[in-house]
């Protein structure tokens, strides 16, 4: 309501009293309400922003969105919009328009669908799980239109996105004033009180970072089973018992969220009193964020080996048909006593997980330079403290050694966790001696260990594997007794040709 | 020259001579005179075939031609042509182009170029290490243009294109009749006298196997370094007792062509008597194949892990800067003696290569049906057995498991590689436990331990991960007491919903 007080001729006024509706406007237009996106709605409108939601109609005209606004979404700052258009101009400018919905396709479609309604220095937020190559496009594509793109990686599943998840925002540089204010309120803080969101970089960094962070959660949660299969089938130990084992190692150097949550499993009984986790089908199920992360490092010649046999960990697991047969075919022998302890298998667990992170960091390290992005690895570990489900007090650490060293190429070089692998070194050997010996399969922890093997050796036998590659193509070799970068090739038979062979030329 | 008689009135005759240029038409036009395809050129004209050849001039005005015409192919049946429209009108129709260049762009702007000179019923073909995505595209592609397109795997390095490599095509099926007789004669062949070149399949079949192929190139080859890692650091042999070693076996069930020419590499002796293997830097090349072969594995959902650590074993071997500060915070301490022997050493190997196989055939029969081409898995093995670098007599066996059973899941299931895994098992497990235990790095004898181990695990521990993704994200997961197929989802903690999650709808 507005009154207009018009004062005229003395004593007499004309007041003029106008109503109009008042038009309420949203601070952000969140599109997808499917468990992420609605959590992450409620999550900002309890922060105090107003918001815009829509959702392709799937439950009948208009459905989800007047189901979240008559339920969940009931008496708080929404606006149900029930058209691409309505939602856009339900919100503020700069406009905020954020996608929550399944990466690929749908992502360009809904670009296409925004863009006839959009202005110059709006903001299209993408906070799924993107291929950072198609974030990239899109970034480059949206700013020669004069609009500005975010790809943001957002974690913490369900339960991160209503109560604070960690966010990685990357993309369009000018985009960041924009969004950094809604975001940082959003999303979780460390015991500081400091957001778990920081800047990533330009272009895909944002979604490169949480591919990198995805990868690093498929290996914690393979070394993890991993340590499981060896204090069952090893060891012996009920569920009670390896709940108390999970629940004690929450309180040191691996405490963690899944830690934590993997003491919960162990305990939770079903209505009749038996533990659930023995009724659960071990065919693991993946979204393929894994899958691009190893596929990432093996596009950057980069050797991030644990993760990359956790994923297969789980593609395995999922040959239930072939596993059954070797089952038959190759049975367990009966195994020997083993002299393992609990804690011989947290060190293994520890230093495993200390070499998974360094695999990570290295990536991303090394594919900062690659594409210029200049990550703050230290940033990154720091915003992953919280909110997301690889949170834990260790990411302090990596934290610390990238405030000692900003150019630390690799976390084995930092004298911290220099000092713990030596520390775990023994139990970690082993460990995985024994699992090998007695057939259980440890994937993840000899990946790591030969990693770490092979990154500390100063002679690996790949000198033989250059004689071949000679030998039998001609692609030349470098010599220890020279500098780098000259190549030599042999006639190694005495019949091949002294030519060198080059790339294909047309 | 013709003559021609024109008998006419009585005795008296026209005689006709008639003198022309004999125009000389070649069976085939090869583009890229580098040394695979030159060497293919003359392995084509050495089998009778008229060869028209054709390179992109990079050695002043039509150098690469001219000089290949006037050496090595000086007095043969080529003819050197100076453009793309001279060489498409030297070949016979149907014509059958043949490109030996660079993969990626450089073949699809060749096919741009060709276009416009081609004539319904030509073939392209491409013996270049193409993607085989890209493949799939060609073909589609130039089948809407009334044209064929081939993607062939060619294996043998120079050697082989010179005197018969293993050649792996695919694509238009119309096209094997055009293309099969000079393919099955340029090829190496077996002791029956058979060809090593059999149709693989429509699309991309070819390039597809060839993939595979180099990733088991790949995958051997490391083993190779390993043993020769163990042998050399654990066992302190010299290179004169390694050569002795591999030629001895060289003659057992490890024959193949990589081991002759490991044993033939020790041997070497540079002009001062000194081993060349020991002056040979230990930073491995890699020129992409690999690489593809372990994403399609990846992307495939199939654990071919083996070959996944060869590869990343080189991108390893190549960060040289930080293996020397790795070396010096970890270096090497006093190892125990080892009671391995040459023995064990070898049988590691073996069924360690009998995983790898596995793992990629297991590729290849998942592939084939994911993709429609109904490979013949036993003919792979045949076409391998000689020509390519990969050959050897081990293949044979291969064969023989897809001749007793076409639709064998996992060679680990054929009945004689189950006796052999068996009878090396407990020395591949002794010689992998060494290794981890002193320090070598054997990643791909171990990969291969871990993934024999967990195919052959009925319980693995990926309820745990099944348990931890309910926790956290409501992946649902499936239970051991009910039918597959049925998703569960559990509130943990009370707290959380009792929603399933499902992907993201807009």
């Amino acid at each position: 309501m507005v009154i207009s007080i018009y004062l005229c001729k003395g004593y007499f006024c004309i007041v003029r009293f106008i109503y109009y509706k008042k038009i309420m406007k949203a601070d952000i237009g969140l599109i997808g309400l499917a468990v992420m996106g609605e959590n992450l709605a409620l999550n900002m409108e309890n922060k105090g922003y107003t918001v815009a939601v829509y959702n392709r109609s799937v439950l009948g005209e208009e459905g989800i969105v007047d189901r979240f606004i008559n339920g969940r979404g009931k008496n708080k700052k929404f606006i149900g919009t029930h058209s691409i258009e309505q939602l856009v101009q339900s919100v503020t400018s700069p406009r905020k328009i954020m996608m929550m919905v399944k990466s690929g396709s749908p992502v360009d479609e809904l670009i296409e669908q925004l863009l006839p309604y959009l202005s110059q220095g709006d903001v299209i937020i993408d906070g799924g799980n993107s291929d950072f190559h198609d974030t990239d496009r899109r970034v480059k594509s949206l700013e020669e239109k004069g609009l500005y793109f975010v790809g943001t990686g957002i974690s913490g599943g369900e339960e991160g996105a209503l109560h604070g998840p960690s966010i990685m925002p990357g993309g369009s540089v000018e985009a960041w004033p924009i969004v950094k204010d809604i975001f940082q309120n959003i999303s979780a803080k460390i015991d500081d009180g400091s957001p778990c969101c920081e800047w990533m970089g330009s272009g895909s960094a944002g979604h490169f970072v949480k591919t990198v962070h995805n990868g690093i959660e498929y290996g914690d949660m393979q070394l993890i089973a991993e340590s499981y299969a060896l204090m069952k089938h090893r060891m012996g130990l009920d569920n009670d018992h390896l709940a108390q084992i999970f629940e004690d190692w929450n309180k040191g150097e691996l405490s963690s969220f899944l830690i934590q949550i993997t003491a919960q499993i162990f305990r939770y009984r079903e209505a009749d009193g038996s533990p659930l986790i023995d009724h659960i089908l071990d065919v693991a199920g993946q979204k393929g964020t894994g899958k691009w992360s190893a596929i990432t490092a093996l596009n950057e010649s980069n050797p991030m080996t644990l993760i990359t046999e956790a994923v297969h960990a789980r593609s395995l697991s999922a040959l239930i048909n072939d596993r059954m047969k070797a089952s038959e075919i190759y049975p367990d022998t009966p195994k020997q006593g083993t002299s393992l302890a609990v804690e011989d298998i947290r060190q293994a667990l520890y230093a495993a997980k200390i070499v998974s992170y360094a695999q990570g960091f290295a990536l991303m390290y090394s594919a900062s330079q690659h594409y210029g992005w200049t990550l703050n690895l230290g940033a990154i570990a720091r915003i992953w403290r919280n909110g997301c489900i690889i949170r834990s007090t260790f990411l302090q650490k990596i934290t610390n050694a990238y405030l000692e060293n900003t150019n630390l190429e690799n976390l084995l070089f930092d004298p911290f966790f220099a000092s713990q692998i030596k520390a775990s070194l023994a139990s970690w050997r082993k460990v995985v001696a024994d699992g090998l010996m007695s057939g259980i399969p440890l994937p993840a922890m000899s990946a790591a260990l030969t990693y770490f093997d092979g990154l500390r050796t100063l002679h690996l036998p790949t000198n033989l594997i250059q004689a071949q590659r000679d030998f039998f193509g001609a692609h030349t070799y470098e010599r220890t007794d020279t500098i780098r970068g000259k190549f030599f090739h042999t006639n190694w038979t005495g019949k091949g040709g002294d030519t060198a062979s080059g790339t294909y030329n047309a």
